[in-house]
């Protein structure tokens, strides 16, 4: 399984929320659907003060989800930090492509912001991912640079490089929150030796989407 | 597939919210793990403008997570709602039960807040699913009626009746949205099938919790 996913990584103060938000709208615009993960290592307010979502969290519920007919929304108590590509596969993987921010040590495709202003080191030069710099500095080496604020030539990379390279897979398996990779013989071995397995119950025969969750104890 | 789910439900101004929130925290005092959902007709604001998962929203991403190490949230867009129990299935399966709030449609047990002051006809009198009423009037018919106060009896008779009586699934499996339900001799057979099916990859062997997504195209 491979996930269509780009990272957008730099020190703290780079920039990379505005290169990623200018990236996505043009993403869109060019019509894509686009998901995004941000990480954040000190942990995130989003639920508002005597909201209901609030007050359910407080009262001691471990995870809260909202639902209303445009959209979900799920706040989840986690005992370990869970990797990246597990929230992709788990929540994410109904869109073209999914852009994260942060996940500086993930292995996916990777583009740093290096603002000579914060900080003149790239973090992640050496790492074989690296797609590309987005930077107002020269930067040694091959990786290509591209202007801080060149968000369609950013955009543009990323259909290229990961959006229409994708194959998106027919099968996404899951063992303890990390996500097994399938060579195409074995996933479809398993797409239809599964789908031949549950096809016959009432209400799966037709399916477009199956989705099977096992526990061993 | 049964889950353990009791939906709390009434007019609107009855109470729900605040009986939710007593009896979540007596639950969880008696060391039960708790997850709720709310349904809201009317939509929900979550996000805090300025914030950055605000900002990924805004330029136009359909899904937005955010991730630290003790927590995620994803807040989601979706075509047509979707139904409770899907999810149930999806995100909140990981607790002794689930109180949901609104619902009065769904085919889960229930318990109706009927507060005199804002309505003195019960919306679910008639729902063979309804476990009792919590109100401060006195109500016709059979089925048992709380104080509108009384959360620790009610926190008991979800204890009794959906969380003791609850067997938890080895397997379940969704198609296109809708919770399949499963007879027990079929949950082990996909349970050992599918789990033999895919055990010797590397990184499977030893999982307590495997999941499997399919798509037909």
């Amino acid at each position: 399984m491979t996930l269509p996913v780009v990272s957008i990584v730099g020190v703290s103060g780079s920039g990379k929320t505005t290169l990623l938000v200018k990236v996505v709208a043009e993403l869109v615009k060019r019509g894509w659907r686009v998901n995004t993960l941000k990480h954040d290592a000190h942990g995130f307010s989003i639920d508002r003060k005597g909201k209901d979502s609030w007050k359910h969290k407080k009262a001691g519920a471990s995870s809260v989800a909202l639902s209303c007919p445009d959209k979900i929304a799920v706040i989840k108590d986690v005992k370990k930090e869970w990797p990246a590509e597990r929230i992709i596969a788990g929540f994410l993987l109904d869109a073209d492509v999914v852009i994260t921010e942060g996940y500086k040590k993930a292995a996916s495709p990777k583009i740093e912001v290096v603002r000579a202003k914060r900080s003149k080191k790239p973090v992640c030069a050496k790492d074989p991912l690296l797609l590309a710099f987005a930077s107002d500095m020269l930067l040694p080496g091959h990786t290509p640079v591209y202007k801080l604020n060149d968000f369609r030539g950013i955009a543009a990379l990323i259909e290229k490089k990961i959006i229409k390279k994708h194959k998106p897979a027919s099968v996404t398996l899951i063992a303890d929150n990390a996500a097994i990779s399938l060579k195409p013989f074995i996933e479809n071995l398993i797409r239809d030796g599964v789908s031949g397995m549950v096809k016959s119950l009432k209400g799966v025969r037709r399916a477009r989407e199956i989705e099977i969750r096992i526990k061993n104890r």
